[in-house]
């Protein structure tokens, strides 16, 4: 019943799994949006994700907005470091 | 006499070494608008130049548009492949 868009969190593994991953949420479900969720150096596997699905899989799809941000995290050792974030949302209509 | 706004292209160097660009070319002339251009592994260095300069040196900056984009790149042993670009606007007002 959630009306939040889909999300996609980009991390370590190889960027063709993110790509099925949104894909599949667009095709699983009646959504008209997934955003891609991305921090650090995961943040160029992110562009390349919407990218590839934008042009070779789903060419009815929108980029739409796209927001970076600051993220504090909490380190092991102790204190906290800056890490950047980026959210690109992609709409198909 | 060119009405462009002024361009720093993200590359391999320190993040700072950007940061302090952005900077200097907010200040070095009357400019209210600064574009990050960077491609491949660049791109996470693009944000976080984005982001540095935005949080803690220039708090005046509000981030415009982002944009997200592939390039065509000849490959020396023939071919292409392609990479992923952004685009990130940075205005001061």
């Amino acid at each position: 019943m959630s009306k939040e868009p889909n999300t996609v969190y980009i991390g370590r593994k190889p960027t063709m799994s993110y790509v099925l991953a949104v894909i599949t949420s667009f095709n699983s479900s009646d959504t008209k949006e997934v955003t891609l969720k991305a921090r650090g150096r995961a943040i160029t596997t992110a562009v390349d994700v919407a990218e590839i699905v934008n042009n070779r899989f789903m060419k009815d799809l929108t980029v739409g907005e796209i927001a970076i941000g600051t993220e504090e995290i909490q380190q092991e050792e102790g204190g906290t470091r800056n890490v950047s974030t980026i959210e690109i949302s992609l709409t198909r209509g």
